[in-house]
């Protein structure tokens, strides 16, 4: 039977460390752990290492790994372990911390170590690894501590499955949002503005209007008043709603304005409920469903910052609906159907691109989750019986990860190579309308408890945008498309005819580049812009009163009737 | 020739704490100067007064008028003086930080005072005072001391001016956006939110979205690029600007996360900086037009919050133009012509309800003033060149009113009583360019330093959306009106007939109401809620197909084809 895999990459560490042993002399070792996909280890050395170094290192451990090197595990007394890395300050650190302290040997090379190993360098296929990346790493992350230099490697257990990761991690830095955003010029950072807060260029604001506007009139349509809160609060607003001493570290400071506290949101929630509770309500009001492009302000460790994935502030498509329990069947349906007509319209289908999972509680657990196996028995149930309804096959059920107040539907979101996170929720709750007084006056003259449902319809616009640009590798559909069509005149005297036509195609975004370069340049220059459409006019084009046009992914399609092309574009955009 | 009317408001008020005297005895008395429009006194009491109570003093001041009381000043000792007011501490109290204090005697009320008063009470015209509230006050305004009950009266030269007086004020608080905002459930504001932060419900939310769109769509149309940057950043920002030192107060407390010091901004302007400063910019790129519905947040102290019109969070349509210095008169001019077409959209007419206040530096104070008398010159011209082609009529000059860093032009808005606020500004900037080392690559090849218009084009829309209210007294047009039409069926069996009338009227907002309540209720409903269009369907409607039309201001305009009403309405909306 072969090495476990994180056994494998452990111990290419080890030989990794090894090559740089017999190849950097006076090299001293920090650690070396297996990490997913692969492994590192950081190391202090003379001289800055180039990526070319990576090869020669590559090649060195698969010498090493051809001399089926044995890894021996031995226990040593501290004062010969002390002796044996009296030239390594950082194993000597680490050997103060460890109570059992074993060394494994393979080879010449030496390392404090508790395993586990492969038995000898035999077991590891040598060209299913490969050397990434050389980065720079504090000695234990503090930045108190020296810089070291970092390797990381990857590794598989065969090269076919070396190759196929290799492939997809080709694609991905190529679909890297942070890398198109800036090719496409959608957005910046700016260090005089802070680390994790966005600023949308025009390009990038179009796209982000269109979702906006996008979601906001779909959910007018449906129902939803969609309303305009403060970004900010006082603290004891969350100290109501109980997320304050659970969330204060993902909080922003507070902020002392005379006699308040006040806060930046995490969260809508309580905003909403406030809305809700400015007046006494009947159960004619009910669904109340309350709907909010929701800016909301989130600490994240700056490490942990990614584009537009993870930043600091960051607006949310919230909603709250609060409604008679035995609605809420009713209510999860409809927003399933929002989401998933939504979806569709992003390009993306259940059971494709996402499922669902149901997040259960757990009844013997009251810390985590409130008390009340009555109502944890009937959310739980209610979130089940739609999913079961709409089809078994698009949801699975996952336990323990509800949220405090109730049980929770995740959208469980695929991105291009098939890894699935969770993309925003759908969460039934009964705590907060009690923490809120949240009340209705039922048919029968009396006050009633309601219960709320969380949810987003599309999640965090920024996210999205990220989502949607590594989805498409850029080329987003026509209706998010900053620019839709690019109009190419083959010469100065054909602008007057780009002209013509893109008044005519006034219900398109249209740039006419009249550049300098030759067409087949700007043709180019508008492929790599993700242009849906080029529209090439010469005098061909400007004497039939035809256009030229070309499509994205499909190159040219040959002339055209404006009028023809209008109709094609129309249904495209509409669809 | 009659006192002036300053020194009759300041007598009224030693009148009215003489009265007090005679009919509360044991009133110890704080201060009571003239205010804008009247006067005031405050009065420690040993019981508290109710709004009936008002007359009775006016009753006593009115007998106190006719006596023709004689006011004389008299210059006393110290000593004296601490013996006649040694039943009353708050006089003690003033005299201690008098330097030369002096009295002023009328009848049996003597008061610490420096006058000047009238004569005699031959010079108050009785009929043309009136006392209107009664409030509580803090001793010299400190939550720390005593709360005394402070007595407010009106008073003019003659009764026709506070008949007039009156009768504005009596309409000013029917047209209040606040009693407004909460009839026709708008916006509201909770305590657990915070103060000057309101929350905008479904129905006010669609005025602003309204509002917003309009701007944004406009704004783009003429070529201006609508981005989103973020609502904080780094306190560094605001210091490069030149904003922090001078601004502090009114921004709100530092935040500290990690290293960085982050702030909520209190202007857009230096974000706008960093998107152009984000790559080289050429000639061909200017001007370079950044727009923004930019959430901006500003101290403002409590007693001054009002409504919508004064808060600590609101949202301005926001830009700025970056351009050549010889752009500036064209983009300033593209600038009014874009203000002129949006407030027409809204109803108001530049020279009736608003005109221009040119705002002037001063080459002598360059503590207040950037120092460059060349560019004051060269910006002021523009300005001043501007305006004067548009017509000399609409426009005035103010002396030192400029910004620091340039001359500006203020909208100059009247609300409905003619009284005149400025609503907001268009900057003429040549220092922040220098500031953020803003720059252009020009066509020969050189790198230059262009000059930024800061402007808004309707102001802050919380703002904007209370000058509205107040006048239009809630009955904004088609376009902004929450609910477009309501329908009104007679009885349950025409609901059908409503619901059909209400699908092929779907580019309106409408209502049915259906409630419980007879006709005529459910019409005065609407037109309380100030909805534009009431339709009532009964039998009649239904059997001939047609609708029966009340129109807001005009009452019933009769029957009508559907697709006559429709034309109609459609109409008004595009108007």
């Amino acid at each position: 039977m072969s090495a476990k895999i994180e056994t494998i990459r452990h111990s290419l560490a080890h030989i990794m460390a090894y090559a740089v042993q017999e190849l950097y002399p006076g090299a001293k070792f920090g650690i070396g752990p297996a990490i997913e996909n692969g492994f590192y280890y950081d190391f202090e050395l003379s001289v800055p290492l180039a990526p070319e170094d990576l090869l020669k290192i590559e090649k060195k451990m698969r010498e090493l790994l051809a001399q089926n090197i044995v890894f021996k595990k031995q226990k040593l007394t501290r004062t010969v372990l002390v002796r044996m890395f009296k030239k390594q300050p950082y194993k000597l650190e680490l050997l103060k911390e460890i109570k059992q302290p074993t060394i494994y040997e393979s080879g010449t090379f030496v390392d404090l170590c508790s395993g586990p190993h492969v038995k000898s360098t035999k077991e590891i296929t040598p060209d299913a690894f490969k050397l990434t990346k050389i980065a720079g790493a504090y000695w234990k992350g503090s930045e108190k501590n020296k810089m070291l230099t970092r390797i990381y490697g990857v590794a598989f257990a065969i090269k076919k499955e070396l190759e196929d990761f290799l492939k997809i991690q080709e694609e991905a830095e190529k679909r890297d949002h942070r890398i198109i955003g800036k090719n496409l010029d959608l957005f910046v950072f700016s260090d005089l503005v802070g680390k994790g807060l966005p600023l949308f260029t025009e390009k990038g604001s179009i796209i982000r209007r269109e979702l906006e506007r996008f979601v906001v009139d779909e959910e007018i349509k449906r129902g939803y008043k969609h309303v305009y809160t403060p970004e900010l609060a006082k603290v004891e607003l969350y100290k109501t709603s109980g997320h304050y001493p659970y969330y204060k570290d993902s909080m922003y400071p507070v902020m002392k304005i005379d006699e308040e506290e006040l806060i930046l949101r995490p969260m809508t929630c309580p905003h909403h409920f406030q809305l809700y509770a400015s007046k006494p309500r009947s159960y004619k009001e009910l669904p109340f469903r309350i709907a909010e492009l929701a800016k909301q302000f989130r600490y994240e460790k700056s490490g942990e910052l990614t584009g537009l994935i993870r930043v600091r502030s960051f607006c949310l498509a919230d909603a709250h609906i609060i409604c008679q329990k035995e609605k809420a069947m009713d209510e999860i349906n409809g927003v399933l159907d929002l989401i998933e007509y939504m979806a569709l319209k992003l390009g993306l289908k259940a059971g494709v691109n996402y499922r669902y999972r149901l997040s259960l509680g757990d009844r013997k657990d009251s810390k985590k989750y409130f008390k009340d196996n009555e109502a944890w028995n009937f959310a739980e149930g209610v979130l089940r019986n739609v999913l079961t309804k709409r089809g078994k096959d698009n949801f699975f059920e996952a336990q323990k990860e509800a949220a405090f107040y109730g049980p929770k539907i995740d959208i469980q979101m695929k991105n291009f190579a098939g890894k699935e996170d969770t993309a925003f929720t759908i969460q039934y709750d009964f705590v907060m309308p009690k923490r809120f007084k949240l009340s209705y006056i039922d048919q029968d003259g009396k006050e009633k408890e309601p219960i709320v449902i969380h949810r987003s319809s599309i999640g965090a616009i920024e996210r999205t945008m990220a989502f949607l640009l590594e989805h498409y590798a850029g080329a987003l559909p026509l209706w998010l498309s900053p620019v839709q069509c690019m109009i190419i005149p083959i010469a100065d005297r054909h602008n007057q005819y780009a002209e013509k036509i893109r008044d005519e195609l006034n219900f398109l975004r249209i740039e006419i580049n009249n550049g300098n370069e030759t067409v087949s340049k700007r043709i180019r220059e508008g492929e790599l812009q993700k242009v849906p459409y080029l529209i090439v006019v010469g005098d061909k084009e400007a004497e039939s009163g035809k256009i030229s046009v070309r499509e994205r992914g499909r190159g040219d399609i040959g002339a055209m009737e404006l009028s023809k092309f209008t109709e094609k574009v129309k249904m495209e955009k509409d669809a």
